[in-house]
């Protein structure tokens, strides 16, 4: 079933019998290129001086991607996105008397508010559903409206839709009231400029596996320093704790807990090719171009988007599902994948859709690739009518 | 300062610039086989069905290699192998009224009593210190006086001494009491026998980079189906809960959250490895060849070991220190690894100590080098006296 002809075999052949891995045109893990992966081909003491040199020289390269000062620290977690994330809600959010802001529109916004709700801490959520974007006079009016929020937490780029919400507005708002400014950049950081200095911002998480083109393995917050000093013993977890994990860290370079080494090691060779591409500016642009050629090549095809161009983003695009009775999803994404496509369902709550990523290892060859193998499939499958399902 | 001639250099060269990556004779990460690294340099779809086949057959073989029936079940963590631990004790450990009993023989049984401290969980400690052995009665004894214990946590290779606690007998007298039975076979799984079954053991915790060898990234729990469905809700965390890991693998064979495809895919082939190797006994007679050729070299330089041949175990040995004050671990540990051999710091509270680890993807000829790198190094450094620094 396997197609090796090009455009479909990837660039990077795997080793024998994995040759035609698919292109990962999804959220994460994303296709890495073939020099990370090559990264990974030795195995490191984690207490060893090279080793050690190397954590902290991601943890500096983070801070500077993040264009911080002296006053932030970077505290590399183990697990995926969401383990940051809760250390992050875990070690700085207030347990009593004063609450914490969701500002949601979307699975990533609603997980923060569940991790919230388990760990015991009080919040309250602005809910705009799956893809409006949040305004900062609906913010500063629920400021206004409760003085007992201390924290704000939002999404840079919510990758339910692939939206990419206004947290510079927002994020002054919230500065003038003097609140807790917490960023989830998961999807956009190292491809979606962040200026925390600028931003007045106080948190902001993310992870191996995104924008900066590392495996997945672990995740990190960027936070001011004395946030995370005023939270020693604050966290619930002790594995979760971002203290106790930065004062580790600190005192030798070590992790407390067994770190992820290839990972580590590959996501140092990740930032390198990250900088020798144009850095934050450099990925950028090509995340856009990809982002651009996807969307002109299927709205060529007949498909509709859910967001305007103006809000979407150069990370993921969602597309709504043709009412066409012979496009069946996972038929569709099957096909794609033994081409060598891999995309993603959607996760809108009201609208069938679908995603497609428009990050990693990919350009816009890659894209015209892809592009024409829809086209196969869809030709295969029959589907002629493409006006989008309604639920 | 690299000395690129046999026999320390690796029979593993990695790419250019890291063809002189030192065997790690740790308590892991460990080194790992080219093959096993090798199954790396492909990037998955955590979705896609061929990644979801390979965690599911992961599953398995972990609960086959543990000697299951079909009454237990595995659950994969994200995060090192203390993240699989406190998932474990937040999912199961009672909250109130009942309380924990944790046998401690060093630093990881005591991790196991800090954890339940955090999260507020009542227990008790057996502690004997950093190498004595827990004995059956001293484990009733508490049982019988504190009819509120419910759950027993043991450690089965503690590394701090590489002591081997006999949880065959204690796990009949915890039993026979009709407890919750515990244990951390994290550096044990895949070369100590393990029969679940037969002890009536309920819950077990082991990591990825062990015993089997794979990379760092993940750890997992097995554990009694009918406990699991009973701790639905009972974690203190959302990532590390283990019943909604569990249904979400269950429901669909995807992670909740992002995966280490990466070192889930090496894990794959390690097992494949371990399998062809010779299964638990293969792997545990390598181990047991390092451990003796180790000691008996050692011996004959003039080290002292910690512990007795009988109770030390095949996973880490434990030297004492030299009084010899030409002797600086620092200085001999640098020396070791720039030969290529990355050895452990001791973890003793009384004694000065170091350690050095027998497993991995290393065999006697490995040891007999070491060895001899050894003697190298201590003859530069003049090392002659080795009567055991006391504290």
């Amino acid at each position: 079933m396997n197609t090796k002809t090009p455009p479909y075999r990837p660039p990077f052949p795997g080793p024998e019998g994995q040759e035609d891995m698919p292109y990962l045109l999804t959220p994460g893990p994303l296709t890495t290129s073939r020099t990370v992966k090559l990264a990974m081909l030795a195995d490191w003491g984690s207490r060893d001086v090279e080793f050690r040199k190397i954590v902290g020289d991601i943890r500096k390269r983070i801070l500077q991607l993040a264009n911080c000062d002296s006053s932030y620290e970077c505290v590399i977690m183990q697990g995926s996105g969401t383990f940051a994330i809760e250390a992050a809600l875990g070690s700085l959010c207030p347990g009593k008397r004063r609450k914490t802001l969701v500002v949601a529109n979307g699975a990533y916004g609603d997980r923060a508010a569940q991790i919230l709700e388990r760990i015991g801490r009080p919040y309250l959520k602005i809910d705009k559903g799956d893809s409006a974007v949040p305004t900062v006079d609906e913010v500063v009016t629920m400021l206004d409206a409760d003085r007992a929020i201390s924290h704000v937490w939002m999404v840079h780029c919510e990758t339910t839709s692939g939206i990419v919400n206004p947290i510079e507005e927002i994020g002054q708002a919230i500065k003038l009231h003097d609140k807790v400014f917490m960023v989830d950049a998961m999807s956009s950081f190292g491809a979606l400029p962040l200026h925390m200095v600028a931003l007045n911002m106080d948190v902001m998480v993310s992870s191996s596996n995104k924008c900066l083109e590392g495996v997945p393995g672990f995740s990190y917050v960027v936070l001011k320093r004395d946030l995370l000093e005023a939270s020693a013993g604050a966290n619930h977890s002790l594995v979760l704790d971002l203290f106790d994990q930065w004062r580790g860290l600190e005192a030798n370079g070590q992790f407390r807990f067994t770190p992820p080494t290839h990972a580590l090691v590959a996501f140092d060779q990740a930032l390198k090719e990250h900088e020798q591409q144009g850095g934050v500016e450099g990925r950028g642009l090509r995340y856009q171009r990809n982002a651009q050629a996807l969307v002109a090549g299927m709205h060529e095809i007949g498909f509709s988007t859910l967001l305007d161009e103006g809000i979407s983003g150069p990370i993921i695009q969602t597309f709504l599902t043709p009412s066409d009775p012979s496009f069946r999803f996972e038929k569709f994404y099957e096909a794609l994948r033994v081409r060598g496509f891999t995309i993603y369902p959607g996760k809108l709550t009201k609208r069938p859709s679908f995603r497609i990523g428009t990050i990693g290892q990919i350009d816009e060859q890659v894209i015209a690739a892809a592009l024409q193998a829809v086209r196969d499939v869809l030709g295969e499958m029959g589907v002629k009518d493409f006006t989008p399902l309604e639920n």
